[in-house]
């Protein structure tokens, strides 16, 4: 028996006209070096139409992919709504990728329109020559366009195509199911994989986003996302605030300290997202020089695991930090960790520094060895996989599927789920430590080490051994002049740890090797144990 | 270009894991005579699993309906889950319907099993015999059956079938569109008609019902839905509360004042949803008895107009009712009266009385004479038509194509919506007066003549006029002993309402006519009017 109700898809268009409809008194505030522009929400939405038809003047036609190279403002927004509401494809390209990278990830999305904004135009320069497939540069505010030339791509002013536009765009009926934005994930190897986010799995990731147990969005909040639009739909938050009705404040490239506490006083966002190291600055800035943080209800915080110290320092201010926790594979929010009700304290914060539960809609199962699904009794340790309508299946024309068991994502996180629900990621999975049938977490082991006073940095790896088929190497970097050694290392971490974790190898060095974005390269040391280039102490 | 997001279906089924699997701990609260009875929402899902094995042991299959004729209790939640999670639909039963039209609805809807309370079981007994398609009836609690035997049908014990069936369902796999539970509307002319919603309608309105601008519900709720699960699924607050990890607070047949003021201090719900006339009779108990209504952070309120008065009155106590507007054919959720950011006091209060702002994910729009769409200024007049993922699109085995406009519901309701996205209802289509193209509200009318001290009821409608097409005709029931006549009545009414709205034609009547609900019955003063059975006096 099919139901009677209505047959409405869930689209990015369906947001686009009630954000800027419903709510269209709201505005996109964006900084800039001279202080905030203002655009109200019924302007973004006619300038989304623009844009639309600029675009389609451009030939952008069917499922094309427009690629954007912007930070967080009010014409990124504009693009965000426009590309996927005309049924072209969004691809946010992270401006942080090597010039390798982006060439790569603009021809496998095959980009035909960049957006780039006029203070990138010398980045994007150094790579768009290698851009084959991009035709047209489309170039946002004012700027020195020569660095372009000779790329053998046509140049616009964003603003010249909208003006000579119509305001008026026959938004399609488009399927759900299409797809409306893309990612890449910075993966640490190989090429890095692409991500098409649905118009159904935009919505709905927004819709929950705007839940009580997320974020809790409404009218009355003005959200600034802090997090780059480059960087999985900025956790979704903007197209979440034009669901919510809520206003939204954009810092632009400004995401130092100082300009975002002045941001914040000046324009009293209620909800920011953010790194912890962007919060851990603004903490730093705010003790040292002084600061209104009192308009921000919540700040959801991601992309690493937020250190309780940060948590607590943001207590004391009277914000309150939730950790979400998430991957471009999942839209990105997974989990939300608020406390369980009724519990307040340090008990809180316990579980404000787990990753919380997960978001209505979403599964999360906890699987070990041979691929089994093990209890959810907070103690037993395997791989997150997680299930949902916002959670990738597949990466975009790549044969992957080691990602993918049974219709759920791997993770690669590795880690506890309790009986109310509550995740605890220890480790990453390729850097878990499989001894004898049991699972040693490297970070745990890695942290551990690291309180010693002597200890400066601390990498374990597992390398191969004949009876445990694993067994942990500590790689410990010493400050200077210190006596330390590895038996004392061992007694101390053998007052937290349990004895069969202890690690019998171990190695003195002048500095862990980091990748590219500052991470202990674990893959270094373990060539260089399995060359024999690591001098290792054996203990028993 | 398809998304790689994975296909996972949005079903009541995965709103029971998720509530019964990361929220178990949370609970049910059912009243009784004897105080409260408690059950875990682990529980729940167990004894869902279990009915589902006993319905399919009684040879429900495939979509086939199962009723229920139950009050708001831990079993009707269980039903609410089990039967759409294994294929079935459910029906509820409006246990306040005449004989006729419940035997007409069961053969209407085919349902195979009637679930029953005990304290029902002589209620369904008159119509029983007369529900053909019904095979089996099954009692929840400790009832007399005898009432029931006699009609044919197979009598069972609810806990007995539990507790003979596995703990363990094999949940099926479920197309999102298909049907999930039916309700009837009581329309006050011609049969009943039917809506189906599906799993998807169900489930994408109890996410927007979990979001900031409905109720914002989260695990940190308890939530108590007064307003009985036969109407339009309790406004869906119990699949919400599953869905947001709130526990659930139920009252089962124990609606008077006294004992929700027993059970609102005894068991603290956060969040509480009933129809005006509850709300007023529970703010008198409290004015006169006392009681502590401090729990609630919320008070859901519509089914009818919220009065100012009671909105004011609860304001006084610290608590604050929000109007929400819907019928049985959204599902019922539509639009929430949230005052817009910043606005307070009286001005609040104007915004708080209108029917609020349409939810994410729908769109509403005004639509006048020969079905063109007019403006959102908040002056126009005309008929509210809806449309989203959550409203219906037909009736079930019914041809009524009247109510459907390019796919569009109109509602029946007439009013205006401002540019800020406000609708105002001024009256009920059919009783709309349309008067040389322009509208007039009799609601209006009748409120401002029964506003005059002498008057104790005044119903209008609009009659045939040679030359505007309609004219108002305005029946009034004088206080005994009153002399004010017709002409001044209309001076009265000429204080506040345009001359061209003032009615012409006067009747003097004892009683309003009404149905059987209470409602002013206009039908018949209309046929009274045609008839020339009412002395009419026209003023110029």
């Amino acid at each position: 028996m099919w139901s009677t109700m209505q047959d409405v898809p869930l689209t990015i268009t369906s947001i686009l006209r009630f954000g800027t409809g419903t709510f269209g008194t709201r505005e996109v505030v964006t900084w800039t070096a001279d202080g905030p522009r203002r655009r109200t929400f019924a302007e973004v939405g006619e300038r989304a139409a623009r844009l639309a038809n600029a675009l389609r003047a451009l030939g952008v036609d069917g499922d094309q992919r427009v690629g954007t190279f912007m930070w967080n403002n009010a014409e990124h927004l504009e693009a965000y709504l426009a590309i996927p509401s005309m049924g072209a494809v969004l691809h946010t390209l992270n401006i942080r990728l090597s010039a390798d990278q982006l060439a790569y990830i603009a021809g496998h999305a095959e980009d035909r329109v960049v957006l780039v904004d006029a203070s990138l135009v010398p980045l994007l320069a150094t790579v768009l020559p290698d851009m084959e497939t991009v035709r047209h540069v489309v170039v946002v505010g004012d700027a020195d366009t020569a660095p372009l030339e000779g790329a053998g791509k046509d140049l616009h002013s964003y603003e010249d195509l909208l003006a000579a536009a119509s305001p008026d765009f026959d938004w399609p009926e488009l399927d759900e199911r299409q797809a409306a934005a893309m990612c890449y994930t910075s993966g640490t190897t190989g090429n890095p994989k692409g991500v098409a986010y649905s118009h159904r799995s935009s919505y709905l990731h927004s819709m929950s986003a705007a839940t009580g147990n997320a974020f809790g969005l409404s009218a009355s909040d003005r959200v600034m996302p802090v997090v780059p639009m480059f960087h999985a739909n900025a956790w979704g938050l903007p197209y979440a605030a034009l669901l919510a009705g809520a206003s939204l404040v954009m810092p632009d490239r400004f995401l130092q300290a100082a300009p975002l506490v002045e941001l914040i006083e000046t324009e009293r966002p209620t909800v920011a997202g953010a790194v912890p190291t962007i919060w851990a600055d603004l903490l730093r800035h705010v003790r040292e020089h002084g600061g209104d943080l009192s308009s921000l209800r919540l700040v959801p915080c991601g992309g690493s695991a937020v250190p309780e110290s940060l948590l607590r320092g943001f207590d004391e201010l009277g914000v309150r930090i939730v950790q979400a926790w998430g991957m471009t594979e999942t839209s990105p929010v997974a989990t939300v960790a608020h406390p369980p009700v009724g519990v307040t304290g340090d008990e809180a914060v316990r579980y404000r520094i787990s990753q919380g539960r997960v978001l209505a809609g979403l599964e999360v199962r906890i699987v070990g060895d041979g691929d089994r699904v093990i209890p959810n009794d907070g103690t037993s340790v395997g791989e997150v996989e997680i299930r949902g309508p916002w959670i990738t299946g597949a990466y975009v024309k790549a044969e992957d599927a080691g990602r993918f068991h049974d219709g759920w994502l791997r993770t690669g996180d590795v880690g506890t789920l309790d009986p109310d629900g509550y995740l605890v990621l220890t480790d990453r999975a390729k850097d878990v430590i499989k001894s004898g049938g049991e699972w040693i977490s490297s970070v745990e082991l890695e942290n551990r080490l690291m309180a010693h006073p002597d200890v400066v940095e601390a990498a374990v790896v597992g390398v191969p051994d004949d009876r445990w088929q694993e067994r942990p190497l500590a790689s410990v970097v010493l400050r200077e002049g210190a006596t330390t050694t590895a038996a004392d290392l061992r007694g101390f971490l053998g007052e937290h740890v349990p004895h069969w974790q202890l690690p019998e190898r171990w190695t003195f060095i002048g500095e862990v090797p980091k990748t590219s974005v500052g991470k202990f390269d674990k893959k270094v040391l373990r060539r260089r144990y399995a060359d024999g280039a690591l001098p290792v102490e054996h203990l028993d």
